[in-house]
């Protein structure tokens, strides 16, 4: 392999691929970038098994190749390179040989064919959708799926593609995000896919570098996002979500609307005085909301909202994350809180937007 | 006590003595604040037994009187908190009540007879110098003092007062960094003491906020700093600093210069190819320098700088670390760089300026 390439190009490749790679992973070639001659451009490649980006960036080939070298390594040194084009070439012992005006470089890799394969999906998209919207649909969910491990379903994302439509929903059975976005093209037959929480932060990392499309592949137990010059595979969660659109009340008894940033500052303000637990009051009069928090130890804060009410009088405990989590990820001035009894799920809403809703289950004492 | 503070001022109080204040103290009164009324300010004062720190703020007095609280605390309620002004009541059991529009708040504190006498430094200023001449001063030395605590005379910062000299000095034993300032009055007579690290790290955070002027106090075993409307208080380390301008050379061999930031991304290079060590090559001949690093494990990297050489060629391994803590730390764009041979003391320093020297140790392999 010998290829020249911008240290520009080179940054933007490896950048693309390098958060997928582990750094102390005992099987070493998985700490590794594969780097490839491929039709005239340069294929830089990562995996961690479970997730694998492609991405190609342009360069002029002068040998066809491939090797792979430490992922931390090769970015480090390429991030301090103060030269503009770099000439990389494979040499003996599977060592990759760095030249850029005068700096001359070694870097012990490990040969091509040790790299696990990616799979190639080839088939036709399955659908497409606009990056930025997608990106603001996973934005306002993604962080509402479960750490939980032993619940496979809902430690991933869901995602349901309906003719025009696609649904996309995370839980941990204690509150849930759904946020219905518009395809591009749409989906030719219904499909529901569970798809790995880690995938989808990888995805929503790649869409934020550009505006664009996002094409969707899936084979039998993979997805492939493909945007820009980039591909994202990963294998899809095997299982049954939740029908969590059962447990969505279609009645509340009291509605607010409330300044968003406000709601925050009093979430805050009251989560300083819990040290040990998540639990602060939320009461709703004619008046406003009311937040509140108290501990032996630190103290007591509450904090007056002034919001338009209607409806009855309310008050229920919450933990105040899975009220921040929302609020922070919302980017309306006013969002609707709705609330039917302190055993009952809440809701948040942005205040003129019905493709989203967020729903949250109150503690029990 | 009860006062009116703007959220500004409180921030602002808060922020300046906050840094020594520990979290996990086991006696707690020092994990907090101490805020006193004091002749028609706020007075904020902290301590870890060896720093202390007072600062005075703009307010409003109603009722005289002093509290403390948790640092962290109250740090982390005013910068939520979304108003203009607080009021601040001593309350019973020692509870802070914050009282802002609509937020209400009472932090447990406790009484501030239990708070550590911070030592009064009464007497006329020892020497006064302009705060940002200081502040370069202290830039350019105090990195290069001794982590190693069995030796407490160079874990400190060395500062001899002579007529209208400072000249500051930190060492390791490997290395040694020495710079001059000039006192905007002279000091009335010679003196020499060694100030803990931790002290002067804090002391040029405090420097940071702006211009002025700082006055020097001395008491038996302690030093003041003032600026501005913060005093620093510290013990003196006791103990006899090395006369390291004994080792400092009169005479090199080879002289260098070169453009810094060439130096620093040649050594930060070749840095990345010694996981194990910390030991770089640097070489002179009359081309200019060579820097270069190899390992098993990584690799190898080889960096030729242009440089103007005067005298013989020359070689040694040096710790990069130590050559790049000087040269990230100067600002000038061409630095000087001297060498006798491998085994003795090597030279950096800006091209044009004589009142900064660092001297390096060669490592003998």
């Amino acid at each position: 392999m010998k290829l020249i390439v911008t240290k520009e190009n080179l940054k933007k490749g490896l950048f693309a691929v390098s958060r997928v790679v582990g750094s102390g992973n005992p099987l070493q070639v998985l700490n590794n970038i594969l780097i490839k001659t491929d039709q005239g451009r340069v294929k830089f490649s990562a995996t961690n098994l479970e997730i694998g980006v492609n991405t190609w960036v342009g360069g002029k080939t002068e040998k066809e190749g491939a090797l792979t070298v430490p992922a931390r390594l090769i970015n480090e040194y390429v991030n301090n390179l103060p030269t503009e084009k770099v000439t990389l070439e494979g040499t003996e012992g599977n060592t990759l040989k760095l030249d850029s005006e005068n700096y001359h470089t070694n870097i012990k890799g490990l040969p091509a064919e040790d790299f696990p394969l990616i799979p190639q999906v080839t088939e036709e998209p399955f659908a497409k959708i606009d990056a930025s919207e997608f990106k603001d649909a996973l934005a306002e969910t993604i962080w509402a799926s479960s750490n939980n491990e032993t619940q496979p379903e809902i430690s991933g994302i869901f995602m349901a593609f309906e003719d025009e439509k696609i649904r996309i929903a995370a839980t941990d059975r204690y509150r849930l995000a759904e946020r219905t976005a518009t395809l591009k093209t749409a989906a030719r037959v219904v499909k529901e896919v569970i798809v790995p929480s880690r995938t989808v932060s990888e995805l929503y990392k790649i869409l934020s570098v550009g505006a664009g499309e996002v094409e969707i592949y899936f084979s039998e137990s993979q997805v492939l996002f493909k945007f820009d010059d980039t591909e994202l595979i990963s294998r899809l969660i095997d299982g049954q979500y939740p029908d969590y659109r059962q447990i969505i009340p279609k009645e509340f008894k009291t509605e607010v609307e409330v300044e968003r940033e406000e709601f925050i500052h009093a979430l805050k303000a009251a989560a300083l005085f819990v040290p040990d637990s998540n639990n602060i009051t939320v009461e709703v009069k004619a008046a406003g909301i009311t937040v509140s928090a108290s501990s032996m130890a630190a103290g007591e804060n509450t904090t007056q909202i002034k919001a338009k009410v209607s409806g009855s009088d309310n008050s229920a405990v919450f933990n105040f994350r899975y009220l921040l989590d929302c609020l922070n990820n919302l980017s309306e001035a006013i969002v609707k809180f709705k609330m039917i009894n302190d055993a009952s799920p809440a809701s948040l809403a942005p205040l003129k937007r019905d493709n989203y809703v967020y729903i949250v289950m109150p503690i029990k004492l």
